[in-house]
């Protein structure tokens, strides 16, 4: 399986081996991967046998570096291992979620509390940790403030959900109508704005104290950039062709662009405990390994609400 | 005196009504301006006739927002009224540097040290507040870190030179070879860059903290993001025409464009401050006005080192 985007098309398990856990399959995407821990290696102290758990974009790092020391492997120095078609220290190349089992140093592993829905803690590694990451790095999580999530995927609801935890005023930007009732609705989002309409973003200018830019299609970016308030924020976690915009939308008002992309192993267990805290889900549907193709096609489309977990266990029975 | 670019043309003097200071004008640039008082109002308790006094980039503001209230005046939800060529509260049109007196507000008047080179703080009043206001914002005051300068002219000589006072390893990157020497020499950057040699900007890969972009002709930021290490900040307070590059530039090691300009009262008199401790002084060439036709035209040229100051008192004499 292929995949329309790094964001849209992962799957899931988790496991070790001598030094560390060994677990079948069980819902899967490419590197958002959860299942139930089958076998550990001695050293292993964090799991034990029928622990739920995780793994996200990477499985391996230096362990050594400024970034591996702090909890930030995603930066490593020397560059991670990623969970998906990547070269591991041993020469072999990773698999992420298509396979049937995982075998992963426990440092890249994360506990799923056992009342969280395990097929729904899947997006959280890759999808959930995208935003969570840089909600927590701008201080996003205090209430009142105002935030803009431009796109409603897989990335998208998660920032709507985890904004509204935060008890921020939660603006969804998205070039589809059809997205305004299960934004307001489902996502509990406070306003629905259609981004090709300049009289609706002109209404909010100034208002935003952050946006969080999820969409990959290209875009203008000095629309948004106007409804950030002064020392406003807007983090780009999509992937459109190119960024471009007027040097006033950073000038007046002394604004901002970051980026991010995903997180390190402590933000990623936080982000879970954060959500099962607050029973924040992805919004998932559960399909078959088999249902595959089909499934990158309706995402091609966009018909996904939001996120497709593949059924491995059952898949393969 | 038209201007070649907003922070390129400032001229100098201070003053203030009943309820203010009157200053002669002294040394002027449009608006940065310094001079010396003549008359205060009954109400003037931080100045005196015969203090050292600078003007800045805005003469009024609202006095009441959450801006004004924060000395960050400049980001005024009403808009400061400029000191150049804007409309003043009683309706007359501002004239900055280029008249023989001033009457201002004593909250937009900043004290001079008395040992300090009167002229020689004209430029501080623009060019260094406008780099040491995110050069403070983004803590670039660490001993150590690293500090790219792209451009040396008004803005960049005095990033450099903020830089050396607070022990940073400064890259200064020009597009003028002809810059290495006074670079490396007077102003005691620690390495010179050729910005068009691809070789000499790959070396530098993920090597700084901060980049301070004072460039208005148009560049590639691509090659500039990829200088920075992981949580790099680039602060663009330059004015190219577009601001354009690859989202990977952003969301690979979580990096973050932003953008200043000038600052608030309070930072303005801590930076002034700051330079007499330190014995930072902008580099000028001091020149009568009738020279100033002549001074535009050396500006167009670059031929300048680093800014011009007008000096009125003598020029009208």
């Amino acid at each position: 399986m292929s995949s329309a985007s790094a964001n849209e098309d992962c799957l899931g398990w988790a496991a070790r081996d001598a030094s560390g856990i060994l677990s079948p399959y069980k819902f899967s995407r490419r590197h958002e991967i959860v299942g139930i821990v089958k076998e550990v290696g001695p050293n292993v102290h964090r799991f034990k046998v029928g622990d739920h758990v995780g793994v996200g974009t990477f499985v391996n790092s230096c362990r050594d570096c400024e970034y591996c020391t702090n909890a930030l492997e995603v930066h490593c120095e020397k560059g991670t291992v990623r969970t998906f078609n990547s070269v591991d220290t041993d020469g072999t190349i990773t698999k992420g979620g298509y396979s049937n089992h995982i075998v992963v140093q426990d440092r890249y592993c994360f506990a799923i509390p056992d009342n969280y829905p395990l097929a729904s803690a899947a997006p959280l590694l890759c999808a959930g940790i995208t935003v969570y990451t840089p909600m927590m790095r701008y201080k996003m999580n205090q209430p009142g403030k105002s935030l803009g999530v431009i796109g409603l995927g897989g990335l998208g609801h998660m920032a709507v959900k985890f904004g509204k935890a935060f008890g921020l005023n939660v603006t969804v930007f998205s070039t589809s109508i059809s997205k305004r009732e299960e934004a307001l609705g489902l996502l509990g989002a406070d306003k629905f704005v259609v981004s090709s309409e300049p009289e609706q973003l002109a209404a909010l200018a100034k208002s935003l104290d952050f946006i969080i830019d999820t969409a990959s299609g290209d875009h203008p970016f000095d629309p948004y950039m106007s409804l950030l308030k002064t020392a406003g924020v807007l983090v780009l976690v999509g992937y459109p062709s190119e960024v471009k915009f007027s040097p006033a939308s950073l000038l007046r008002g002394m604004k901002t662009i970051t980026g991010s992309a995903t997180g390190g192993t402590k933000d990623t267990q936080e982000m879970i405990n954060f959500c099962a805290a607050h029973k924040i889900y992805p919004e998932i549907e559960i399909v078959p390994i088999q249902y595959a193709n089909e499934a990158l096609q309706r995402l091609i489309k966009r018909d996904v609400k939001y996120r497709f977990v593949i059924d491995v266990e059952n898949s393969l029975k």
